[in-house]
């Protein structure tokens, strides 16, 4: 990947992180981040709350079980990635666009909690790196196997992929 | 301003900057920006470009001056601002909603050009700072006054200057 | 806080986070984070290392202590918050210069991990509240007292807590 | 390249850009880059300088001929790269670490000066691009002809790249 407009994305998870399975295999989860900014108001001399900035963050492979398996709606989060613009047609034919983050990290917050942090089976780990090869469960799709390496670390690739719902 | 999600965009302007200036004379421009990334693409050996990610920045006053003095479409720009969200309702009554930079810095590229700069007059700057007043320049387009504020806090201004709000 | 330089980290942390009391109470954790960029070599055609990039950093309050509680040696994670620089002079009169982040936010990443993410105690956050006082945990180490402040103006404690200075 | 620390500096120029040129032709460009964030103190009511940042910044081919053409001593710039660490000894064989960018984009900001931008001869870029194959000015000493790609689009390179002084 190159030229990408990498975002830190702070704030709290908006619902249930949503799990699924390409038909090869690999998991993706998808959830909403809220972020809101304060602003002070000179007038009332009081902090006030802007619009939340709402964003959907699709994670990739082993991390997207992780984060399923990690995190509740209402917690807060630390979530680097891309962000990205997604343009599509409704039924009635009109364009929309939404913007996304396809994340390579997503965190949990200690701000305000604690973590009890476990390293993920090894095991799991080793079975994906194996799927970067032939047995990449987008190849059918069309997609390069791995999304280049890019900003990420040669683990990350989700970059390109277009999330199976 | 705090919790704020600060963005760095890189990219090329679409179209010549707007500017308005407020009743009370603060000016703000418009523009918008096109960042595209490319991904490497195994299976051709070939670089590809994503969709590109089209995003509204606006700046504000002296600096928007500036901008709408030094950039014209094509250029390309380093934008650092605060990723917002706005909702707004069409007359149709749908919910829509957008999403723009709040530029506190906005900046020409070297990479493909070179710039001849001039440090923007003083009494240029003190002429601007009289009020942004409470009706924003681009309220006919349904945005709220309170656009700005951005990444930057007030006190971030520079120079000492006081905002104008 | 205005013109900060905000930086996000992602790396392992390289000892165990050491946590220390100011003489009011406050808490600070401090700890080394390792990050190591990774580049194509393509005349072997593989990746290589760089020379990793070790950063101090230090957390406040409420957070430090959670940070203390959930980290360990090895764990990967994400910190967002300023770059600073101090100068200090050694023993012989020698001039050096450190780089260091104060966090806003310190995360646990679920790249290669799971968590099991527990909201602190509310009740234990108004403790730690009371003060942050003139004395730095560090000073024996020669640090300076204002060392927090960080990316996180004083306003963006969130939950509209008033920083304890 | 994949893992970079990236950071966007915003700051002014210390000292006039340095431009110098590898046995093979390939300009670098190196300046100092001086940030300095203000923290505002709660006792007087007013802001404070903290301790400026100081960070050297390398930018490469095109771009550093660009850079030293258009940049000068004060100039308020935007810079966007990776921040990275270099130890070395000295004579006297201690140990010492410098962190120093290696930027991506180096842009000349508008927040309190206009710029005459000029698009760069397309002929000079063309040369250059043909310099990443086999002339590659670092070849000689064993550097990969090309950076990777890596964060910035295919054209930047300068990632792993030892400066010429």
């Amino acid at each position: 990947m190159a030229n990408e407009t990498v975002i830190t994305l702070v704030g709290n998870v908006v619902d249930e992180p949503e799990l699924r399975f390409t038909p090869s295999g690999a998991a993706v989860a998808k959830f909403r981040v809220a972020s809101t900014a304060r602003k002070f108001d000179k007038t009332t001399n009081a902090w006030v709350d802007e619009e939340p900035l709402f964003l959907t963050v699709n994670v990739w492979r082993q991390q997207a079980e992780q984060v399923a398996e990690s995190l509740s709606k209402g917690m807060r989060v630390v979530v680097v990635g891309q962000l990205r613009q997604r343009s599509y047609e409704t039924k009635e034919g009109e364009k929309r666009t939404v913007f996304e983050v396809e994340a390579e990290e997503v965190a949990a917050s200690l701000k305000f909690a604690t973590a009890k942090v476990t390293r993920a089976n090894r095991q799991q780990g080793g079975g994906q790196q194996q799927s970067r090869g032939s047995q990449d469960p987008w190849a059918s799709q069309g997609q390069p196997a791995q999304g280049s390496g890019g900003w990420g670390s040669p683990q990350s690739q989700g970059g390109g992929q277009e999330p199976p719902f």
